[in-house]
């Protein structure tokens, strides 16, 4: 355990450091010999020898990667200079970290659209960072078209998943419009035949020498979109269906991260996993009862102000977004009696509340996860971050690992638990029936609601 | 041309076969070396030795995996034996071409649940013979919990997704039954905590030795479910709209296979693809003519029977599914007045007919880069086929390369010029609502209708 505690010290308490280099302590050592003399001793495995190939691969690679660099700015730099290593990073961490809250706050200061834009603006950077990790992967510098072609994949995939958003929720609004009319109607052919294009324009850029480099990225490019851009399709309609349910979880994640480090720094003793050898359970779980409190009273504050909570809807009166409503159930305070020692009690409660609990626990128990994956990433490729945008944090998809399934997480949730059917969503539908189809609906409508009333 | 030509006698003319081994005619090879030396020229490539380690890699590969046998059944090949090896192909492969499209008949002859078996297993054998070629490509036998992960995966993808389609067409049955209602209403939160899971257990089954290995297999299997499930998921749904929707499409590509094999065989002269040495322009647009009149003649004929044209819903009255129907207008002969040589003309036409040769324009013309890319893919690591399972044609996935992209771009097309808003749908959706909102839309269509009517 002192070794763990020295080892922390020399590396700065960098929690996030996902490459230990060289230096990995004697006792994940010796679990990794077990383990792979286990895997030597069963039939199937390779001998040293004939695995050279790929081994020889990926260390060639760490050299032609370029590692993020931590660069601090100069004057940040000259002013803790005095500080010991562990503790400058400490608070180099800790200002771009308010920095970045003080950020966020501001975006949201700006209204859903600086969000959704925010939003696109992140999803393009990650997609930039893991694809160019893909270029030094592969050292495709020759390769035919490659740049353009992933950048076309994302343009595509972009262009069908906010198209499906916007269609979905100003579909009245552009249909209006004569000449983008044909945009609603024909959405996903068109996004078909964009992704067709892309399609074709790969086959054709295929040249013998690389077929496999080519193919690898192929695959790279398109894990790359799943991961980025459908979840945050995801984010965009979580943002639809009111603030809250975009800020609560993005914080969570924020906060489980902030204080799993704060844990692990002041109190981290027990390792946690070996994929990221800075973790610990001290860390996960201190940050994981913090971030349930945190939860708790950031949802009862939130929960107070119509412009967080209304879903996001056009309103044809307005001609514009509309985020006031009524407060549905869910943000009216509801009486619930408790017994407490034998006394009875009512308390007045948000139902948002006791969904906030299971958000948070979520984002402290699964989220991780996330964060381990990114770090087993970073690991095979043996890069330390994803670029170095960000001093102390790395690169914007180093704080961004675990946001993506957190987002898919919180759109399931509201589609299982939250969202019913809404009577105004139908109704559109309706409306944009033939008037002998709509005459249909209600004799229909009129007959079951006469046998429902009687 | 004449190398061309002696060239596909000498490999049996098989039009498939990706893999040319060393015995690549002259005109590609130089192409190939201008090619590449216009690459050696730019600065930024890579020079021949510092590519090695993957060139080793990638020839080490073919060693290791098997390779397509062309295995003939004893009784044909001892039948066969005087004929010369190009007509041997020939005749193998025609004898089991007719066996494959018997076998097709039959499943449509034992109905739509049949078919969506069939459906189901071949994306289950179709994603074994990618999953393994991954496998052999990373050499992974002794890799923790590889095969059960990828396998997981593909049964927590299919559980959401046909279980998607199962909610959309049987939700109202499935609800009868008390015990399976939640199945319903929390499929999402289901399938995502399944999922959830999984990732779970594939960090944790991270050792550090193998960390490229298993996040390159991991991108492997997503890639696989990407093209295998989702592409699966929506020929379910088509099959759903009616019979002929599946059955049109899927002809047209094997029509589009045969007589492109045909005409190249007679015909072909003029090399069409670098990918895929034994394809020829003659075969192509032989293909495309052909499937165009196949199209335009099979359309005609199914368009006749209600089994083919009707969409498939459940029946309440019945209480099973139903496939008879009044015709939609698409399958109802339609007057078009024609001038041919100045004297008026009216014919009769079903309108789906000029649907097919949308359809049939996709399959022979885009259709074909499905197998173009397949093709890359194989030679890519080295291999003939995805499988030996039928003797002349190589692997299942061999024979559905194209089916895939085919399927989306029909779902695509029902979806953007076909698929109106069903009235009956929405009435479901409407009963689902609590009686209060039920009246609330009934006085809000009360009102546009009475708007509407005068």
């Amino acid at each position: 355990m002192a070794e763990i505690r020295r080892r922390k010290q020399e590396a700065g308490g960098d929690e996030d450091a996902a490459c230990m280099g060289p230096s990995i302590s004697p006792s994940i050592t010796e679990a990794e010999k077990r383990n792979s003399s286990a895997a030597d001793s069963s039939d199937h495995i390779d001998s040293e020898e004939e695995r050279l190939p790929e081994e020889k691969f990926v260390d060639d690679l760490s050299k032609s990667i370029p590692q993020g660099t931590d660069k601090t700015p100069e004057i940040l730099d000259s002013a803790l200079k005095d500080l010991p290593d562990r503790w400058k990073n400490w608070v180099i961490r800790g200002i771009f970290t308010w920095i970045m809250i003080c950020g966020f706050a501001l975006i949201i200061y700006g209204g859903p659209l600086a969000l959704m834009v925010t939003t696109l603006l992140v999803q393009v950077k990650c997609f930039q960072e893991i694809i160019s990790i893909g270029y030094q992967v592969y050292r495709i510098h020759g390769l035919p078209w490659f740049r353009s072609l992933s950048w076309y994949f994302l343009l595509t995939s972009n262009y069908f998943f906010y198209g499906e958003n916007l269609v979905d929720y100003f579909g009245v609004v552009i249909n209006r419009v004569e000449y983008l009319k044909f945009l609603v109607t024909y959405h996903r052919f068109l996004s078909f035949a964009l992704y067709c294009i892309g399609f074709v324009w790969f086959v054709l850029s295929l040249v013998k020498k690389y077929y496999m480099k080519q193919f690898s990225l192929f695959a790279w490019t398109h894990v790359s979109l799943l991961i980025v851009v459908t979840q945050s399709y995801l984010i965009i309609q979580n943002i639809f269906e009111g603030l809250i349910w975009f800020i609560v979880p993005v914080s969570m994640i924020i906060c489980n991260d902030v204080m799993a480090y704060m844990f692990g720094f002041f109190f981290g003793k027990t390792p946690l996993i070996k994929l990221s050898p800075k973790k610990t359970w001290e860390g996960f779980i201190g940050g994981g009862f913090a971030t349930v409190l945190f939860g708790l009273l950031f949802s009862y504050i939130l929960c107070h102000y119509q412009y967080f909570v209304c879903p996001i809807v056009y309103s044809e009166e307005l001609g514009s977004m509309s985020m006031t409503c009524q407060p549905s159930y869910l943000f009216t305070p509801q009486d619930y009696s408790l017994k407490v020692l034998g006394i009875g009690k009512t308390i007045s409660v948000f139902p948002f509340i006791w969904h906030s609990i299971a958000l948070s626990l979520f984002s402290s128990i699964i989220g991780p996860f996330g964060g381990f994956f990114a770090s087993g990433f970073k690991r095979a490729f043996k890069i330390k971050d994803f670029g170095d945008m960000i001093p102390g944090h790395g690169g914007i998809m180093d704080r961004f690992d675990c946001q993506f399934l957190m987002a898919t997480f919180v759109n399931v949730y509201i589609s299982s638990f939250i969202r019913t059917p809404s009577p105004s969503k139908l109704l559109t539908q309706i409306y944009n029936l033939k008037p002998e189809q709509q005459l249909q609906i209600y004799s229909a409508l009129k007959e079951n609601l006469f046998d429902l009333l009687t």
